[in-house]
């Protein structure tokens, strides 16, 4: 048992090869050193997953992991963190989750769960109050999400019972398959699903009611009370909205991509708008463990064309750009069932939708046909055959087959130049976020460890003269706003820090958007493990754990090569009354450059010694 | 008016060539990314002095300079900080005093002063509640201090008047002449008084009323009371032996400079000891602006041999030892007179004393004989000696006027290989630490932009498994204890770090003896200026001013050549039961080699552009 307030001390390890669950005590120095979430990821990847490994081997790890503050009651501490590496980008793999399970799994008496091998047959892990066992799941096997959390508890009458799993789209191991949890909150990205389902590995049922206990409990309940007392005032819109008002705002930005990022506007988005799911088909609003902001959608729709249940919640921001402007869809009920399947599946909606767009422009220019395709008119704005896309990629059926790979791989086996349509990095689809008008966060897609991403990113326009984040920026030491369009040096910076900083909270795991500042959240780290941490301490955690991240890639062959933009970020949006502009390649190029140099990477971007030195890693070296 | 609360937001600009002054108001945002202190130092410096400016060249600036917290009812916050191109390195002058003068300043209406130019006569500055003028010094030149102070006071019937002034030694320009203040506090190092000479300018004279408001005086307060509250606790020490504490400490772990550093353990360390100080000639003590530690010693000796006044104060630690152990002299009375003597005359007791042990060496292997001292019998462990040189090098006389020059360039006057026995970096004279005992701070030493120095150095018996100062450190996220004699790259990283923080407290400007924890000190600063920093934020900031003061040297010819320590710590202590070792070279070349690298430095040692531009200098590429 650790003397950490917060910690359980215990991380699980399991090899399904073997058979066999045991424990690990790694000691104090190893949370204080990596936290937690993306920080364990890191860990034992780099000690553990030898280069070369293929990610569907029984050697390659997958890791479930909390951090500190994972379960207090505070909002934002209800998550939990999943990764290995990644069966679509050969690198670093790493998401994040919310709902009940991460709290779930910290009650249950471990901090973490390190997977390894392959299980003989379908496999579930159990654990129940610091008791865990593999047990048989064959009865599980090719179940929608929703019919294995049912079975689950029912047969072991345990209604309390939270669920992390792999739907039908891991089993066959799409690449883009995700991990979800209690049937609405996934950790989407990265393939992780897919890892799961290359090992048998069905299910993490967790159950637990020991509570680590706090240095400091009256920190962490005032922090808590605090925020449920202001959280109308910080995070209304989240709550009113969920991440769905940014549908309208990115749109008149020039952010919102559209038609497989041909451009950044959306003549339909007020029909797929936040305001539009609210008044339409919105019936509830779902929360992580503790969390006051309600950001979750829930959604119903009785037809006429689609039947979406409340069960899988309701999509995201992301979601429905994905399904949305980005397939040139303007049918939300449409975009509700595609978001309802792959959580019913396991699927990415981000990948999966962006994978479809990138499946229509092959369609719309030849390059796939109606025989491809089986008679699908796969065109943009055709809702009916987006939907039946997300099944059959679900089953890899037909083209789904193909399409299951996700876009970098499938341009290969559809050629013709199809590879200028995969809107992907490192072979990860772009998120919704347009690089031409964020062109920060465009150099940050260009370097996250994970491919394509919004989750360590910098999102440019909260930091421009108009934007409200530089008061916060202020506590990091940068004073000036920059243009979103800037790429120069101050804007490395930025993204560098913020990137860093998002790697904190994905190490301690905590939520990007709930409103606690630098300080609150040093605070809460204070109050829950006694720790004397500072911001500084805390960026350089992010440092080290972004670096850890960059030196697994490195090892497994990703370089300066894959640390590229799709060509059509390099034009300008098509269409539409934006600004939104190209990215000057040079001046990406350069970008890319300064920020191996300023964070201390050589310039064939790996990471020097005595980076490594300075952040404690000199085991590393 | 600036609107920061803290400041006054005004920067006073002297033209002694012109007679001129005038008032100079920054903007908020250079006081943020400065703060003050060293800081503002080191922007001047680089903005106005260019490449090969002479120190003594009316072209030369010096700076003085409070920051944000000084004048707070806080101890710590009553220093000032002194900068100019230092005549004794060639680069970087630096040095901070405590006392009262530091916080008068505040109150006349200014935060700092930039002085330029040469007066045609002896001239002082006198500032008033805003109001600042030049005024006739020439009655003045020649004086002590503590006849110049009297005769400030006096004839402008003004006994609040702070008086910061040089003695005869700044006068005739030796190169280690120092700004005295309040008569026994000294801005010591590098050689200021000299510059100050060679301006003509004898003193500067403050008194105001205004207090800059705190942004939050409830949080200033708490500090302070919580500091009054709990100093003997935390302090108790300090108040009772002052500095001087440490000198049967040291020289029972090895680590008293003694023979000019040829051993570093005095026999007679007992007679010069805290406890013999106290118990003999101990008389009061002293403090600083609102500081209730008061570690700054009066003493007064009535013969039979010497007589010192309690006007000047009491030795210090560094003076202790510097005309103590490393004379080999054990006279405390002699001691203390020498202390007095430098205080009348405006020099620095480091140098001085290493000086005279440095010219002791030279007398006893023949170098300089009884013809080059007039007679006198300059050997280790002479105390009427020691105290007669003090004199001559102030006055410039005989021998004196070429120990005036400091031991780098009096060795190649004597030649011979006298330089063997200089034991100083960059030209400066090593404190009275032991780098062989304390290997990091041998580092240090060597890395230091103002040459040999303790104050923004390592002390590594701090750190390591016995020491005190790890859980400090922890808040950096720096978990693992070190050997003192280590010179590891996890070394280089505390050194690193902690040569940050110095910078980040001598750009505050606050004392680094009071025992304010780092989140005690971001709290301060945030109450008092009411800007949201954090630790992260203040460690930039001592990383800025560190690099500036890096870039400062490169652009004056100082490099890795200069980055290197006297041969003789290359080899073990003569005498002694010690574990004090030879530090290895070719250990301390490497560990250089990966200070460059881990702070973003080429291989030259210079600022790579990157580095500059992630501390907002791109104005400095």
């Amino acid at each position: 048992m650790s003397g950490i307030s917060g910690f359980n001390g215990k991380i699980l390890r399991v090899d399904l090869s073997q058979g066999a669950v045991t424990t690990e005590e790694p000691g104090d120095d190893f949370y204080r050193m990596y936290f937690g979430g993306s920080g364990f990821v890191a860990y034992f990847l780099l000690k553990e997953v030898k280069s070369g490994t293929d990610a569907f081997s029984p050697d390659n790890r997958i890791i479930f992991a909390s951090g500190p503050i994972t379960g207090s009651p505070v909002g934002g501490c209800g998550r939990h963190d999943v990764g290995a590496k990644s069966p679509l980008t050969g690198g670093f793999g790493d998401a994040q989750s919310g709902g009940y399970w991460g709290s779930e799994l910290k009650f249950s008496g471990f901090d973490a769960i390190v997977i390894q091998g392959k299980a003989a047959r379908p496999t579930y892990l159990l654990i129940q109050d610091g008791k865990a066992e593999l047990k048989d799941a064959s009865h599980l096997w090719g179940k929608t999400t929703g019919e294995t959390q049912n079975l689950l508890r029912q047969e072991l009458n345990e209604p309390g019972l939270r669920v992390a799993q792999i739907g039908p789209a891991g089993e066959k191991l799409v690449r883009y398959a995700c991990v979800i949890n209690d049937l609405h909150d996934a950790a989407g990205r990265t393939g992780l699903g897919a890892v799961m389902g290359s090992k048998n590995l069905k299910a993490i049922a967790v159950r637990g009611h020991n509570h680590p206990p706090f240095a400091h409990p009256e920190t962490v309940s005032t922090l808590g009370r605090w925020l449920r007392d202001n959280v109308m005032l910080l995070a209304k819109p989240l709550y009113d909205m969920g991440t769905s008002r940014l549908v309208m705002g990115l749109n008149k930005s020039g952010g919102l991509p559209t038609r497989n990022f041909q451009t950044s506007f959306f003549e339909g988005a007020s029909k797929i708008s936040g305001e539009t799911m609210r008044n339409t088909m919105l019936t509830g609003r779902h929360s992580c463990y503790a969390c006051p902001v309600r950001c979750k959608r829930v959604v119903e729709v009785k037809g006429p064309v689609y039947q979406v249940s409340p069960e899988y919640g309701g999509p995201e921001y992301e979601t429905i750009a994905a399904f949305g402007s980005d397939c040139c869809i303007d049918d939300l009920p449409a975009i509700a069932k595609a978001n309802e399947l792959c959580n019913a599946y396991g699927l990415d909606t981000i990948s999966t939708g962006a994978t479809i767009a990138f499946a229509m422009e092959c369609f719309e220019n030849g390059l796939l046909t109606a025989q491809d395709t089986g008679g699908v008119e796969l065109r943009f704005g055709n809702a009916p055959a987006m939907v039946e896309m997300v099944e059959r990629i679900a089953q890899r059926r037909g083209l789904g087959n193909i399409l299951a790979e996700g876009t970098a791989r499938a341009a290969q086996k559809i050629g013709n130049g199809a590879e200028k349509f995969a809107m992907h990095v490192k072979g990860q689809e772009a998120p919704m976020h347009e690089p031409r008008l964020k062109q920060g966060l465009g150099l940050g897609y260009a370097l996250s460890p994970t491919g394509a991403d919004h989750c360590h990113n910098l999102h440019d326009i909260y930091y421009t003269a108009k934007g409200p984040g530089l008061e916060n920026f202020k506590a990091l030491g940068v004073m000036q706003p920059l243009p979103a369009s800037d790429l120069s040096p101050a804007k490395v910076r930025m993204l560098l820090y913020n990137s860093q900083w998002m790697w904190v909270l994905n190490s301690l795991v905590y939520c990007l958007f709930v409103p606690l500042n630098y300080e609150q959240i040093t605070e809460l780290t204070k109050g829950v493990t006694g720790w004397n941490v500072s911001l500084w301490e805390l960026m350089k955690v992010g440092d080290r754990v972004r670096t850890m991240a960059r030196e697994f890639n490195i090892r497994q062959g990703l370089g300066p090569p894959e640390d590229e933009l799709p060509h059509r970020f390099f034009t300008p949006p098509t269409t539409g009354p934006l600004n939104t502009t190209a990215i000057n390649e040079s001046k990406l190029a350069q970008a890319r450059k300064t920020y191996y140099a300023m964070t201390g990477w050589d310039e064939n971007g790996k990471p020097q010694p005595e980076k490594l030195a300075e952040l404690g890693l000199d085991w590393l070296v």
